[in-house]
């Protein structure tokens, strides 16, 4: 069992993933598919007229604010036009897909983050209208459900709260947390450069192998999204998962090509 | 078991029907819920700056033309927001409903028109491009399967394409199906009016009761979207469901109320 977080920066043609998974499908593989749909989400924001907008945490993370207006449009970007143009995209190739958002069956449930502190003009303020969440819990019996029955899961990164309030989450780490929910042989995170670099700048900088325990000692290196996907292999590897790769959602086959170790590999 | 299609139209407040449909499933009813969503699709349309259109066929009737952008707004609209925020109001009423659309699981496969008679300036036009469907084939063992786990699958009304198109295709026709396909006790077909009424303007002049055989003499009644009510009754009458009830998402109750025959039922 493998689970595939697909890039979502903008620019990357799904159309060489999809076949790809798919025939790793038609050969025995059983796969769940991630998406989070931040370029989706950023687009129809600009033609809605009402632009993303980002905040810092005091340690310089950066998030995106979600209002309510936001996570509909954002619903709308990537569990409606997304989730659907990759489900009709497999289903061509003959991969019977179910597209699904952590809301649906309570497929994961997460704490809403009711107070986030972020700076602003120097000082740190509180947002207290932000529907973003921290993942509580995966429901592997739905994907079991479906797997077993030969459907293929693709996972738009929404979740459930308490209060039945539909949140976003990361989709690193939901790629993450439902690998370890379902015990998945590997994790891969693809995204639109080779892995890890040492220097961004310069791709010939791979740094291909790191295990577990030097993590920690990689952090500094990993800029902006990275940090998260950093995160999530260690929550992987943590979980139990015996490789997670990093790789270039960009290659002409590029989950076959992650699985034969191109990319960053993260090992216990 | 029971299938409800939700009213579409603007203006409706899903939350008393969710309360009625959450309180029906606790007491141990199996409930499929079947939506559309012009409304939300026409308003997204229009805040996208891509006014929705419409056509007529020779023989008269209104049908939204759905070209691929029109279908991505409706995707966005329906499968993404509006899919999603009943899903949610499902859950904040403890049901564990699951959101998908016919794309998912090959759930409804449809065959394109791709080539659509209408009228224009008084003559005959041919539209190509067209991505609405009418439907073939329900898997009724992906919503058994879910069903049985204990899920309330909740539609969207898109079809997959033999060449794995999303179409678009009409909710009515879909619940109607749906309930053919499950052998549901009942479709309740839920409206902006009390039923089908004898004069539109006049709610007093509601038909109660219509057996199958002579559906036929209304079809003159029916106006506009109650023509294709009156279709998918046909066609569930037919498919052997016992009782079809047109009847009206305004009340208290909506669903229990139309189980307890207010509206039009139509019987074999």
């Amino acid at each position: 069992m493998l689970v595939v977080k697909l890039g979502g920066a903008a620019g990357i043609d799904f159309q060489p993933l999809v076949a790809d998974v798919a025939s790793l499908i038609h050969s025995g593989e059983k796969v769940v598919l991630v998406h989070g749909g931040s370029a989706a989400a950023d687009e129809l924001s600009h033609k809605l007229g009402y632009p993303p907008q980002h905040f810092f945490s005091p340690s310089g993370v950066k998030s995106r604010y979600t209002d309510k207006k936001t996570l509909e449009i954002m619903l709308m970007a990537c569990a409606g036009q997304l989730n659907k143009l990759l489900v009709a995209a497999l289903q061509a190739q003959g991969v019977n897909a179910v597209g699904l958002t952590g809301l649906d069956g309570q497929l994961i449930t997460a704490k809403r983050k009711k107070a986030v502190r972020a700076q602003k003009d120097g000082r740190v303020i509180v947002i207290r209208d932000d529907y973003s969440g921290q993942i509580e819990h995966i429901n592997s019996g739905l994907i079991q459900l479906l797997l077993q029955a030969d459907y293929v899961p693709v996972i738009s990164s929404f979740a459930l709260s308490e209060e039945g309030e539909a949140l976003n989450v990361d989709a690193d780490r939901v790629a993450a947390q439902v690998a370890v929910a379902i015990k998945a042989d590997a994790l891969v995170l693809l995204t639109n450069v080779p892995g890890l670099l040492q220097n961004p700048a310069d791709h010939s900088t791979l740094i291909d192998r790191i295990a577990e325990s030097a993590l920690a000692s990689y952090e500094d290196v990993a800029q902006g999204k990275m940090k998260k996907k950093l995160l999530a292999a260690k929550e992987a590897v943590a979980g139990g998962i015996s490789q997670v790769i990093i790789a270039d959602a960009r290659k002409k086959l590029p989950v076959s090509q992650a699985l034969a170790q191109e990319g960053t590999v993260i090992t216990p």
